[in-house]
């Protein structure tokens, strides 16, 4: 939190672009390869829209998970911005699996079939799972066995790799991502996202007869001005993503967040209420416990959170990189409460 | 056949735009009712996409069933020319009801979803069912109730109407459909489709700070032209759309073709092959059979169809407006031939 | 004609569409070389648009006149079908000049100037004028020279043709132009048009890390359906364009229609008029006279043209490939007698 | 200045969203008028380009100056984005008068040409030039009574503001503007731009089937959200837009800036030198000095800035909000050192 300050408090001194940029190159050389070079955005809907749009040709398509933020949550910005054709896959548990992609691999020359150009999975998912590093190995091994990129939204990337105890680059450039989107708001930063094309020569890119075969780095700096995503003063974002790769800040707020999930996970479970269920096992930072409609209604009334299947009484719990033990505790004690009440009334009815 | 032909001639004689025109618009207003406007355009992409963008705002969705022709099988060219989202919902034959729209419409303030804004159904469907006017009548309320418009795909309107009976009005305007594709290519014109739009008042439609707030019929040609589909020789569009709705006879087209694929199913059906299955039962001119996959292999060499489910060995044999007896007769030999042969191969395995 | 006829008598006849495509593709390579490719579409708005959104990278610009119809008579569609970015010059008589193209080259590394990669240009011109072969070439050297490709509008090639007494490859292929759009519909076809790839190996065209690195033809098919221009029954727009490009029938209908403005420009002149203007030469089937407003509003009464220019009292007589010479004499008649009756009520006033 | 370090500083603090919104809301309306509502954006491109499609059809055009930064600097984005057609016409000085834009408004009822209905003006505009409030209202007038709506790029606005020595509110609700865009980073905001809809009622907005008729402000926040310009903690954004426009802040680092250009074109004129000629008054902070190309080039060893034409020999010097006496006085005498170089040069060479 004091190097997120610092580089808050750096916000005023006029940082030439250039010294803020170059340090953030050389984080994300460092941390991702020699070869991965990035480009920052303002939010993650822009650096997953962008990412995949850079990686396609003007009628391709992306195959998704149906939960995926990118077809479920962006407001349609995939579709409406870059025309993005999504061809969303129902899964267990938020996570693709290459027979899931190879089963959507099919008409692959006819043209009434948007082509899938690219696969885009999320690290964690929406659903708080987590891919192992051989899991995006054998994604990737699939797909570019067929022709495909892969791309990988990581928004929540800090928590993965807490979660997998692994570097960022095991489960990104090492396990064969293509593209990645480099999320630093969920752990802290005000606004601070990027692209980050992990491999050197992928792609050959968009089309650029003016540019003599313009790759994907070439690309992306137009893209991204035409999507409205440069900032006039864009060390400000440099300087967040600065302090979050360097000197480990973003995985230890990652795991702060992970920490808080496993204590809440571990602290419902202990209320031994057969009112409460938790079908899946936590991952990283999210909690999806299963609770009375009475029960979820009453927390709603103190605490913030999604309701994620209103039929099932599921619920998800997020916990972020400032969520204190003080405020889990109080959300067991109150799960706690609510559920005596349950019962009560549920005797009572 | 002979009623196609005189159109055909007709292309010789330079009429006036006009008067094709008015006889268009005449006969429109007589089958669909006196607020229909007809809007003539090249292909069946193209009326499904104008006439879902017409409906929709910016930001708006469209939830459609899974197999849909709109999400499956246009190329992407909804997302891509209109930036249009898709909400693809799963179904077991192909037709919506309405508890699945419903479904559909939670998060209805929220920008991070996509609002649906229109419903989109065939008749007949992908799957070769057909939707009742009751049906679309109880999706059409169950629409209007929450604030969505209803539009029809008929690239297979006159199939429809053939299987149900009825005219198409009853299961169009009189049933509450807003704005139809109407379909002309499939029985026999070289090439026309057009939105028809249903209904006088609806939509408020684009936002027209210029025109005084355009409804959908003075939008609509503004929108077809810079959709790249306004014919400067319109007149031969329009002469092929009046040879089919005067005089019934895309009515009896569709019938033609239902009746071929009654036969089809009826010969299959009369093999009585333990190897054939025809789990669902026609209802308009395409039959479905599930057959072993060396019978498939063998009938594609002198048959063209599509192998709709290649898991289960399930294809789509779609009768046309010109499948002849003869070649109904043909296809069910040959497949006792393959039968015949796949047992003995069978046994020999 | 009665070329056209046959083909328009062809439509009953189910082709192969192969059969009809093969001859297409076969005349094609005849006319203009052999690496050239056609694909149909439905019309000149679509030609240019598809040729030019094939050329470009996403965030690309085009450089065109700014009388190109492109630009001025689209109705927007490639900024709206194709997100295409038109940066127009200001030219004398409608044909652009290497050293005003070369003007538009600044700022080549600016992501905030849309970068131009294609200069698009017509012949004949909105205006009537003619691009001599020699004029295509130095345009085509200076593009090339700084990285650009040439696309040219054919809608009226046939005209350009005959003006030219040149072979429709002599302007195109061999001086240099990359993509042709190919005009039917203003000699006669019902609607025929398409988008010719002259060189195999330009663009490197569209992104296409899903097939490989696709070439530009690889890359059309799928364009055009992702823009709703795959007509189902190819042939019958195939059919048109063979009937114009075989035998010369294009070739013989653009001439005619040229002579037809020769007869029409030398009748105006013929006037005598001190108050009928002709500043511009007549260079194929387009006159540009200046009228006084009470005869050109008396003439719209009998004749349709365009207002050119209001202010100017300049008005554009555009001769087709069906204009008689009866017509155009009907014309020079009454814009006799309506000069004689202004002289009158010239003096009168 | 210590205005905008209390509001960066606030950044750590955990502002409820709520309450930043609300002051800004409450601020805006102080500012512009009750009916006045915000929605901050990232940049100054997507304010322009949210603001110009939230008033636009699909099929709408934009009428603006050539010389505007929407048309010449966004890198296409309005097109790419948006689909927007803009009409550029050429000025004198940056500024559009009406008769330029009635000059615009012929075809009105054409698909053919792209429909303006939207004209969009800068204040200050890219050539530094000032609209009064009397030039606004007047092009609102012509605007509305054709029924267009009237658009302002509001990047500079404050110094346009104080130029004018005039409220905000002076020259955009009081004098017709539409919708506005408020720009916060040219006077020291790390990144934070607005689109403000200045009248309640304008457009009845994009079509709203679903919304049962959705008004501009209503429109946009999912328009936003779908463009990817929603911050997930937008109270950093509100809280420098707050800083600026409570307290004056805003109008007195616009005023700096103007100050200091004063300054340096007093700087420059009192150097009399025959070489250099300030052909164009200032009008607020920008200086427009015509030199000698050595000059230019020694120049921009030392400093930044942008040649704006070239062949003329003409610079742009922008002063910004932050700019010292010291650096102008530099920027002084580093001319005059140049230009008597060049003296010698010239009468050496």
């Amino acid at each position: 939190m004091s190097a997120l300050a610092a580089a808050n408090g750096g916000h005023e001194i006029a940082y030439g672009e250039d010294s803020t940029t170059e340090a953030l190159a050389a984080l994300v050389c460092e941390t991702f390869g020699p070869e991965a070079r990035i480009f920052p955005v303002f939010n993650g809907t822009a650096a997953n829209v962008l990412g995949l749009q850079a990686l396609l040709p003007p009628w391709g398509a992306v195959v998704c998970a149906e939960s995926a933020h990118v077809h479920a949550d962006e407001g349609g910005a995939p579709e409406k911005v870059a025309g993005i054709k999504l061809w969303p896959v129902p899964t267990r548990d938020g996570k693709l699996a290459p027979e899931a992609l190879l089963a959507q691999l099919f008409d692959r020359d006819s043209v009434h079939r948007a082509q899938p150009c690219v696969v885009t999975i999320a690290n964690t998912t929406e659903l708080g799972t987590v891919y192992t590093p051989a899991e995006v190995r054998a994604l990737a091994d699939a797909a570019h066995g067929a022709g495909l990129l892969l791309h990988m939204d990581g928004a929540r990337i800090f928590n993965a790799a807490a979660a997998l105890g692994a570097s960022l680059r095991a489960f990104t450039t090492d396990a064969g991502v293509d593209v990645l989107s480099l999320g630093g708001t969920k752990v802290g930063a005000m606004g601070a996202e990027a692209v980050v094309v992990l491999r050197g020569g992928v792609g050959g890119a968009p089309p650029a007869p003016c540019a003599g075969g313009a790759t994907l780095t070439a690309a992306l700096p137009f893209l991204r001005k035409s999507a409205m995503q440069l900032a006039s003063k864009q060390r400000f974002i440099s300087a967040q993503l600065v302090a979050l790769l360097g000197g480990g800040l973003g995985l230890r707020l990652g795991a702060a967040a992970n920490s808080r999930a496993e204590r809440l996970e571990a602290g419902l479970r202990a209320l031994g209420s057969a009112r409460l269920a938790l079908p899946n096992a936590r991952q990283a930072n999210a909690v999806f416990p299963v609770l009375p409609k009475r029960v979820i209604d009453g927390l709603l009334k103190t605490f913030r959170f999604y309701v994620w299947n209103e039929a099932a009484g599921m619920v998800r719990l997020m916990c972020s990189w400032d969520t204190s033990e003080q405020q889990v505790d109080a959300l067991v004690e109150e799960v706690a409460r609510l559920l005596a009440l349950e019962e009560q009334g549920g005797s009572g009815a």
